[in-house]
């Protein structure tokens, strides 16, 4: 048994079921060895940012590692951008990233580089394989470490040589590191608070967003009378009709700091205390307001499900019933075709089940509204930030759960980081359908070149935000790679194409020509309509506040 | 004057005059700051990987440094890989990349990742803003850094405050490091050892290939009987009619041990001692024959020019004229349509003054046979090995350089890495013929599989380097992004084609549908083939030789 070999047979046993994969030379004896493991699925993918946010979105629905197959430093350079979000995400990923043969190394071939320092970015477990004989327990060791808790991305270095080398050693599966429950100090404590008043809410994140945790928290809310907040951009947040309903921070600062605004105490659950996505000059990047007590019930790396059972003992809870979400769907969308009339035949039509990825920047705004009382549904969010994650993950969750409909949502600008994911969404038949929202701009970033305060920018300036010349023709470019495309200029128009696609397996893609969301009239006018809420009576404000929240 | 104000005038003060962009939020005011300079041109790329392959071809062709501007961690990486053929290019090449504000940095904000371990692996000058005061001299010696010598990438990383701050001072340009000349001592032995027999060569790359170094080895090699070599990938090498012909070592490691076998002396002139690009079980990575000596004439950082001319005095050949490749094309191909004809049409057709940027791996194995006695040209090499490279080369080439016809040449498999750089060639209007050499495969990897001696490989293993299912439709990708694309089948067709598109200014595309150029029979009858080449006369072997190398 070569290196590759054992490395196969490890990852396979360790419950490793998935590679996705953009090789070299280099990682051959890898490909070789495919063929002897039928459990092992290989999917190809025609740029490494594909294979990496493919990973990521399999993580996130399957609760367990992809690996990748990556060539060199070069290749480990392209998958970086969707790793970072997988980072963000914290789900488990092992990076796979062939190397030049130990001897070749030194010799500083044209592809050399090093491999480590770019691995560092975004792993913090990394290792080169020694040999052969090593292979087999790196591997196991990847996988385990990739559970973290929390999740992580994993990177073994796999020089050719201890690839091709005999005597390779097929490892076991190493146990994973058990995620340790808070103390019950800490949970009293968290009690005591939230039944000080209910100036309180509490913040879900990472895992603590999914069905079981998110019905604890809501009984810890009816209870205490404590809001139920979640992060900006969760990893998979469960969610529609019969779950309880969670109203996400804005992405933008200023109506983040509403929706925290008189908050006397947050507790955080496996999320982070919330900051602005980006600085502005003379604002505050921390978005807590001034004399909240924060509280951290669980950290990434502690059990967040024992925990929130502990606090809703400890807080008398235990027999309040948790509030779940009514049905509730927006009816069929007619009248002028905008991006919001797409978030509502989504939230029209979602079918049970369904796996909805989330990259569609402004002109998603108002999908979650939309969709609150649709059946229930995942939602996967860019994370990270890195723009070019939504194809790739709806790649990536597709696999995890064949017999689930992926919608795949992007801007124009966000879908063409990463278009190649079309492809194995046509190789593979996967049952995604991508609609694009193209409103020919980098919409967001007229928005934030206002939100900046940038001065003397002009024709010049505003160019680089533009898409219009030329226009991207998105259903060319669907079908230039197999997958069956219509575009949308209205809006009755595209409901029937989404159900058409809805109806029909395989991949599909529609392009919906939308002006832009948020425009720089309605940016201008958001501190005062920010001031009129705060002089209205709480339950109005806050119904205008969720519809406002992205 | 704010940060990003006095970074744009030093920039284009010391001499930047284009940015490939790809800006977020955090670079939005050096984006503002382009309205008040119109001196600099501001290029939108899609994906960084074309800003950054963008730059790279530019400084080929310019021999200056274009800047990037590259949004945070995650755009560094999307640029990494043609940053890192720019790097093995040795081109100088100023990323700008924009940071979280200083203040915001410590709150690990989503897009917060760490920019300096990405930047190492290629780039050694690197430095993070301390503020707006110091913006501008950083600029400057960012741009003298870039420089060297030798050209090196050169990132200085911005942070937002760093920017948007007021205080910005502009910087007069740093003076540029002077390359020294090789002692006379090395010179002079260096001429000894070329009188000692004629078993010699001259290894040229970089700088030497370009057409003054290259008259001046072609003296040296007319007046010694030494041969002319060129590293397998060039940077830049000028070549056609008029100019000295220069055999280019063979990617295939066993093609480039025939090219070098028997040599006793070998002379690197801005060239490494040569090695195979990957590593294969059982073979030698290094190509210099047993009891070769190797010289170093000129290294990286020396003036490779000065000691051309020094060794042509030292060597007695000052009178000796160069040899010159006389003019020849290939007629207008007729008959099958296979790669080679594709390349025969491009000899038949290359106008003057062409830049060829060949990415067309496989296929593209008999162009330089084709081409040789074509009107004089470049051609860009891939000098990284990291696939992606040739249509984002072709894209800052054609910026360099306005009134020259750029064709880019590339595979199937590699034009989906960075296939956004159509979209730029068409909103800048660009002078570039794209030729994608489709055979639906990866078909270097069939080779390198057999080549690597992986055992076991079967319908699986193949299946990665499979791209019939579904085909890719060049023509509908490039129409999707703007650029008139048309598909050849035969012979005729890609003729008519190219006439077509080479008489038309703008960007154009021709997709060519190709069988796979080196089969597998073709690579068992290699060896058998080198056999016979070693018992067949010098220079009957020798053309023949020739024909095969890349």
């Amino acid at each position: 048994m070569n290196g590759a070999q054992a490395l196969m047979r490890t990852l396979v046993e360790a419950g490793v079921e998935v590679c996705f994969t953009n090789p070299g030379t280099s990682e051959m004896h890898f490909v070789a060895a495919l063929d002897a493991e039928p459990r092992m699925r290989a999917v190809l993918t025609l740029f490494e940012g594909v294979a990496s946010g493919a990973a990521d979105g399999y993580a996130r629905m399957a609760d367990k590692p992809a690996a990748t197959l990556l060539h060199l430093g070069c290749g480990l350079g392209n998958a970086l951008a969707n790793l970072h979000n997988a980072r963000k995400a914290r789900v488990p990923l092992v990076n796979i990233v062939g190397d030049h043969a130990s001897f070749h190394a030194p010799l500083d071939a044209p592809l050399q580089s090093d491999i480590d320092t770019v691995a560092r970015n975004v792993s913090t477990w990394i290792r080169r394989s020694a040999g052969p004989a090593q292979v087999g327990q790196d591997a196991a060791e990847a996988v385990a470490a990739s559970f973290g808790p929390p999740g992580q991305v994993a990177t073994l270095i796999l020089p050719a040589d201890a690839s091709w080398g005999d005597g390779g050693v097929r490892a076991a599966p190493v146990p994973r590191r058990a995620a340790p429950t808070p103390d019950a100090g800490r949970i009293g404590a968290i009690a005591q608070a939230l039944a000080a008043g209910p100036k309180s809410a509490l913040l879900l994140g990472g895992r603590a967003l999914r069905e079981g945790p998110l019905r604890a928290a809501s009984q810890l809310a009816a209870h205490t009378g404590a809001r139920l907040l979640a992060e900006v951009f969760p990893t998979r947040l469960e969610r529609g009709a019969g779950l309880p309903p969670v109203e996400r921070l804005a992405y933008l600062a200023e109506l983040a700091g509403v929706q925290l605004a008189g908050l006397e105490r947050l507790v955080l659950v496996d999320a982070k205390s919330p900051v602005s996505f980006f600085a502005y000059p003379g604002k505050a990047s921390e978005l807590v307001p001034p004399g909240c007590q924060v509280h951290t019930l669980a950290a990434f790396d502690e059990d967040v499900a024992a925990a929130l059972a502990a606090l809703v003992e400890a807080a008398g809870a235990a027999q309040t019933p948790p509030r779940l979400q009514a049905p509730r769907r927006p009816p069929r969308p007619r009248g002028k075709f905008t991006a919001d009339k797409v978030c509502k035949a989504i939230g029209h039509l979602l079918p049970e089940g369904a796996i909805v990825v989330d990259e569609a920047q402004t002109s998603g705004l108002l999908l979650p509204l939309y969709t609150a009382g649709a059946p229930r549904h995942d939602l996967l969010t860019l994370t990270g930030g890195a723009i070019g994650q939504g194809l790739p993950n709806a790649v990536g969750a597709a696999i995890a759960c064949p017999t689930r409909k992926v919608i795949a949502l992007s801007g124009d600008g966000s879908a063409l980081y990463t278009l190649q994911a079309l492809w194995t969404m046509a190789r593979e038949r996967l049952d995604v359908v991508s609609i694009v929202f193209n409103n020919r701009a980098y919409a967001i970033l007229n928005v934030e070149l206002q939100r900046v305060g940038a001065l003397g920018a002009a024709e010049k300036a505003r160019a680089q935000f533009d898409l219009r010349t030329p226009p991207l023709d998105f259903v060319q470019l669907a079908q230039g790679q197999g997958v069956p495309a219509v575009r949308a200029t209205d809006t009755e128009g595209f409901v029937r194409a989404l159900e058409h696609a809805l109806a029909t397996p395989g991949p599909h893609l529609i392009e919906a020509v939308v002006p832009p969301t948020l425009t720089g009239l309605k940016l201008r006018l958001l501190p005062h309509l920010l001031q009129s809420l705060a002089s209205l009576p709480q339950p109005l404000a806050r119904a205008l506040k969720r519809s406002l929240a992205p």
